[in-house]
């Protein structure tokens, strides 16, 4: 296989972005990202989305990518894993270029989700679960995170704190982020006293219905300073798994396999040690989340992911700073965009082009980890500066 | 690029299958291509599919393929684009064997389109169109095809006869496929005088509503020994081409740039000529498309895909059989599966296991065009037995 690196990144402003369609969103990001590597045009377009048809009536957006980019006859193609549509559309684009397919290619994530009502968005999203056995009983998303705190909580002493304390600093950090959707802090009691999604789990320790975009160009490492003056950033691992699509078919319900699995596939692929990497964004879709996916990453034991949060590992200026670009609560989730927009936050950082207030020290190996469903999907990249 | 080879396959009966949900669909004809390769696990999975949101309610097939075909934690993965995304899932699990990331890969093609009504059907297939220039107006698939058969009428002088004669001999081909969705003659005055459903297109000119799938096993060539004791097919070429969504803004209504783009790009690839290739499966959505469509591989001159249909050209005993399968006029096309079908009867072809009556003389070198909407997407692979 072939060393890949990116050359260029792109994002728009997240939010509810109610003049802009879809095609205008995937526009946008790309042409940043054409811009920033300082080229027209690219040999192939992975499109990470999650759910077009349910959010917008449309699908085929592997057409209407290269067409509204103005990028015909250059093909395209959607990639869909749930929320983990980004991350596994980045992986596309990475093996596409490491085979030798052809050298420049575009990877885009993008979601219009708030051209719906609340109840049709929660529908779309809950499609993502397993429809015959869990929707159909009436559970969606906040109610599977839910469980998972509850028994996360019950089993290894959590608190509601502990909870809170990922949304305080995911804030702390979105207010850095001009690109963010909220930029807004937090504190402990505002998330415990917000208005209760799915107990324990309020409106605040949910991530937010989000429109978006963001795009990467990728190509073979060694071409890369034909494109850009900028550090060279090389995509060092990349991992997928899969888990059942059920919650309650896991062997346990608040530890997350697949993410296990795809990191240590990742960080083999690497040739790194777990303790190599300086800095994590990771797929904070509720708070539970958040705390599950440090402790699936290994980076703490099982059951410690609360207290390590509470005690600062996790914050910009800790050992190791998760999600300083405010992660999904904060920056917002277009749900195809978020795996895309971490490796623009992944590659910012080690460019060091962060916005003040929010850049890691020493970024030079970064780890993303984008999560479908209650888990069910996880991908994972580590991304390493030359 | 490492030499890949498809080492298993496997098709379900097609038709409107009531008893089966989509996650049974992807694990009938999953099973089916590892017993025939001879193993039980594979090393990823692709799942071609349009519309799982829209017919079925349930996105994220990345990870209920895996789970109900029992191969968790191997990760999975949707790709869509519109018909064309069983082609697109077939290039993907290639570049993924091509590029080394893995050896043994599974594409599954999936489509469940008869559990909503035919309006819901109708609905979830025009948003492979243009949502807010086309579908927005009023026009849908049998409509834009119509648009396309007036021109080529109009410009070429192509007859109601000639049209006809693509139904005629694809069902007339399905009638020896056990597997095809409609095992049925008819004549040309049959389609003529059926009912009519967008002028000059009848009922009988139109490729049917259908649930079913269809999958392949990849391992790189150099293994394929390993696992197979059937003639090795080899991917020799993989094209991907887009074109503008909207019907509208082609330069040409009646010709299929994409696909023209696209087969050159897999016959360069292949080191073969065009006139090297023995026979082709295409995608004759409607009548009018499979003229367009061995027009744009470049097997007749423009405009006279016609005449040469008419004249046995594309019959199984004529020099370029085209949808000896019976096409997707007879054999059906749920939506996602068409292109994972067409390496299927490719792969059966070229091994000589096709169902006496439609197998076709020195199959050595296969070629299948699969596309998404009115020709906005198009992929073209090359098989070569070896």
């Amino acid at each position: 296989m072939r060393d890949v690196a990116i050359i260029g990144i792109g994002m728009n402003k997240w939010g509810e972005l109610r003049e802009k369609p879809i095609r205008d969103l995937i526009a946008e990001s790309a042409h940043l990202a054409l811009n920033d590597a300082g080229i027209d045009k690219v040999d192939a377009m992975y499109i990470g989305c999650m759910s077009s048809g349910l959010f917008t009536d449309q699908e085929h957006l592997g057409s209407i990518g290269p067409d509204y980019a103005g990028l015909c006859p250059t093909p395209g193609v959607r990639i869909e894993s749930a929320c983990s549509s980004g991350g596994a559309a980045f992986r596309m684009g990475y093996l596409h270029v490491a085979a030798g397919m052809s050298d420049i290619v575009m990877v885009v994530g993008v979601e219009k989700m708030t051209d719906v009502d609340g109840a049709k968005a929660t529908f779309a999203l809950a499609t993502a679960a397993d429809q015959e056995y869990e929707v159909y009983n009436g559970v969606t998303f906040p109610g599977l995170y839910a469980m998972m705190a509850n028994h996360h909580m019950h089993k290894y002493g959590t608190t509601r704190d502990q909870l809170a304390q990922v949304a305080v600093k995911n804030h702390k950090n979105g207010l850095k982020n001009p690109l963010a959707q909220f930029q807004m802090e937090v504190t402990i009691d505002q998330v415990k006293n917000a208005v209760m999604v799915s107990d324990p789990l309020t409106i605040l320790d949910c991530s937010p219905i989000t429109d978006g975009s963001a795009a990467v160009i990728l190509c073979p490492l060694e071409r890369a300073g034909e494109f850009t003056k900028k550090r060279q950033v090389k995509i060092a691992g990349s991992g997928h798994a899969s888990d059942t699509i059920q919650l309650a078919q896991r062997e346990d319900l608040s530890y997350l396999k697949s993410t296990e699995v795809a990191a240590r596939q990742a960080i083999k692929m690497s040739g790194r040690k777990l303790s190599d990497i300086n800095f994590v964004e990771v797929h904070d879709c509720f708070t539970i989340a958040e705390i599950m996916v440090i402790e699936a990453l290994g980076f703490v034991p099982r059951g410690k992911g609360g207290p390590a949060t509470m005690d600062g590992l996790t914050a910009i200026t800790g050992k190791t700073p998760v999600n300083a670009s405010g992660g999904l609560k904060s920056k917002g989730h277009p749900v195809g965009a978020t795996g895309v927009a971490q490796i623009v936050e992944l590659t910012k950082q080690i460019r060091g082009e962060a916005d003040s207030g929010r850049q890691v020290k020493n970024a030079n190996i970064g780890l993303a980890q984008n999560m479908g469903g209650s888990g069910a999907s996880s991908v994972v990249h580590i991304l390493e500066g030359k």
